[in-house]
């Protein structure tokens, strides 16, 4: 038996899946670089997500709970948003890495504000650390818009779909998982639950910003 | 300055960008993963190759060389080789983790005999240590067969399509890099580069018999 409850299992679930992804993903996206400094920057990025991954399981291990068990549930929608959004280049695969892990980074930032086990919060906080991916992408996405502005509309086209296809997912896991839904409305704290799309929302136009793109 | 001789640096940038390059790889041929454990466990002896390529550019960094330098002259080969071994299964992912590493590793440690530099020829050797993927592989792979008989000729070709490969690749660095080719030849042990290929080709031997393949 495990000392966790069902949510925050949930969640430690998702958030393990999540990492492991998104290590594999950029991994794969690295195959992309167009320089080997950058693909070592990039894979540096990635190994530190593996590296988050592995400290979710081991908390899981250490608290009774299967992580396997615990990601199964939660496999489908994140494959699904991977399959959905394969970069087709350098640029769209460094968009991904900023924006895409940058939202999923506030929403879980915020959900574990709900989590009661202290350690468990602890954790999820740490494993949303940025390992320095974002100015590396924020650096490098300007260059290229700056050196040809003609690119920006086909960028700022391709994060949009990286929200719309993670909000998707994010609606099929919320249908499908009364536990970690129960944490958020569970919670009563419909204003909490306002401001945390509030917060999400506006962090992701001040990435888009950052980048030179209009979100 | 580096404090390394010409071949030295040579070995230890081929080595890191092929440490690289096979995380790279296995990191994404994770992707045919049966399991979320299988995925985990290859991730797992991705991630091991990234630590040897980390080491390898920290003491190429500490020596005074340019790891991307080091490696520039060998990205063609080892993305040739890639290229032309993407494996399109499961099984044929492990075999290339399994014996493609494994080659490659008996490879350079014969080599590393001939390195003055002894910190060199130190981490050399720990960077081929076997981080528990080989076992891993025969294991899955033998199972496999246990169950499709009929696999078993497909997988040998791909072995031997996997070997032949390497040898083109091999043999093309050889001819363009002299550094490395004289720390071979420059030994003056013929005897000795006679024995390495024997050696090569035994342990590869070795390996098709532990998968229960013909070699």
């Amino acid at each position: 038996m495990t000392s966790l409850d069902a949510a925050t299992v949930d969640l430690l679930g998702v958030l393990a899946y999540g990492e492991l992804m998104a290590f594999e993903r950029m991994a794969a996206d690295a195959q992309l670089a167009p320089t080997i400094e950058d693909k070592i920057s990039l894979q540096t990025f990635a190994n530190a997500e593996f590296g988050h991954f592995k400290a979710i399981r081991e908390h899981l291990l250490a608290a009774g709970a299967d992580p396997v068990e615990a990601m199964a549930p939660f496999t489908d929608a994140v494959d699904a948003f991977h399959d959905s959004t394969q970069p087709s280049d350098w640029y769209e695969g460094l968009i991904k890495a900023y924006v895409g892990d940058g939202m999923a980074a506030d929403f879980y930032r915020e959900v574990s504000k709900y989590v009661k086990d202290e350690s468990a919060r602890a954790l999820v906080v740490a494993s949303l650390a940025d390992t320095g991916g974002a100015a590396f992408a924020v650096t490098h996405v300007k260059e290229a818009i700056a050196e040809d502005p003609s690119i920006a509309g086909r960028l700022a086209l391709w994060a949009r779909r990286l929200v719309g296809e993670a909000i998707i997912q994010a609606q099929q896991v919320a249908v499908e998982r009364d536990a970690l839904l129960q944490l958020l409305v569970g919670s009563g704290d419909l204003a909490g639950i306002t401001r945390l799309f509030n917060t999400i929302t506006e962090r992701h136009t001040e990435r888009m910003a950052a980048l030179g793109l209009s979100a």
